[in-house]
């Protein structure tokens, strides 16, 4: 994907803002997911097509920097800004902005898995995805 | 309220998911939810405003019935098709569907209460919204 | 199971609480299934052995009054007081407590489900679990 | 604290299993958080007092690398075992594993706010906790 950027929107439910007022700390991590989804939705390469032709995409590793709290029913704009092959990992990284304020910034690493667990190399489908 | 209907759509994340492949039930109460706060701030009332001003709404009572499963990266609509007043119950109600067919149905039952836990009578703001 | 009881004690973690300082409301749906799974596995039944053997139990209704709040950090008693089946439904009650002080209520309806959604009779073992 | 250790044990409820059967990854950063706030109370300051002193301690950065996955109704033991100030950071380390197997590893960092977000030293009980 290179520097292309695909950005995803949603509304913070009362569901996820914890007794400070703010969005409890993991639900970023559900975030980036709802981003990197879409961005595969939009692409033409539903996730969900990809796992019912038996390649799934587990995370191996996850993190993200917290740099200002969201509130309760802020607009957020969760941005993909890189999405590239990195041996047998997809390095995958987003921002979280309320307007132009960056909140939060974090990436997730993911492997090619079969259903049984054996590591895929990328499909051609997910290749031209990545290029 | 009366007959007015509010409808609110959302894209099922994979973090809602269970083992069985649909979405585990409890994630529809938080779906309620989202759409009732669309709700009100589309009707220029934001829940958050709401509570900044002294009136909590919590939930005393809550029911669904899941006639059909949702499953990842689904399209929802829930619909809120009834809202009013009930003595000093805020009942409202809700449909989930998929395109044309209904997965669930249920209700939340609310009291207006200040941060202090004193039952209130509903606000001027909220009973206009109600009418 | 008729009149016996079953007990289920849980810590509130801090992701469950809301802006409010108490337990958002769907989070009692997940202490229900956790009270429910844990009888299951003492009972020498686990869940997930029923579904390896192709039996599932979706919910199909779920209902819960919320008569005091809980906060961070409660010990919570989640009590299975009555597990019965009605017809093709397995009805199942519980109450949450602190200490002596009920919390909530609720009950939820399951059927016995093939993985591909027939509808089943319930297995031996779940009858003699139900007597 | 130094080089001690604290465990804290769950078990996976179903809520957290995702459609690959295995615990979907955001819920390890509330486990880590459940294993802090065990450890805070175990060591007699509990984490809701600090807070209800004007303490608050807001995550600013989480780490999770997954080795192995986790399952339904699997118990796991989730230990801290690193707790430290470093500077105005408090940084904490957590394992996540089942039996001998690790599943999971990872840190969190955390900064002392007063409840209006002005950053604190921190205070002589939480000093003597770390010492």
């Amino acid at each position: 994907m290179g520097s292309r950027r695909f950005d995803f929107r949603l509304r913070v439910p009362y569901a996820h803002v914890d007794k400070m007022g703010i969005v409890y700390y993991a639900h970023y991590l559900v975030y980036f997911e709802m981003a990197r989804s879409a961005m595969f939705r939009e692409a033409g390469l539903p996730y969900g097509e990809l796992e019912s032709r038996g390649i799934l995409l587990p995370v191996i590793e996850a993190h993200c920097e917290y740099r200002k709290p969201a509130g309760f029913d802020d607009e957020l704009c969760v941005t993909v800004h890189n999405f590239e092959q990195r041996g047998a990992v997809l390095h995958v990284e987003y921002e979280v902005k309320k307007g132009e304020k960056l909140l939060a910034a974090g990436y997730t690493h993911h492997v090619c898995l079969s259903p049984r667990g054996k590591v895929l190399k990328p499909s051609p489908e997910l290749k031209r995805f990545l290029e």
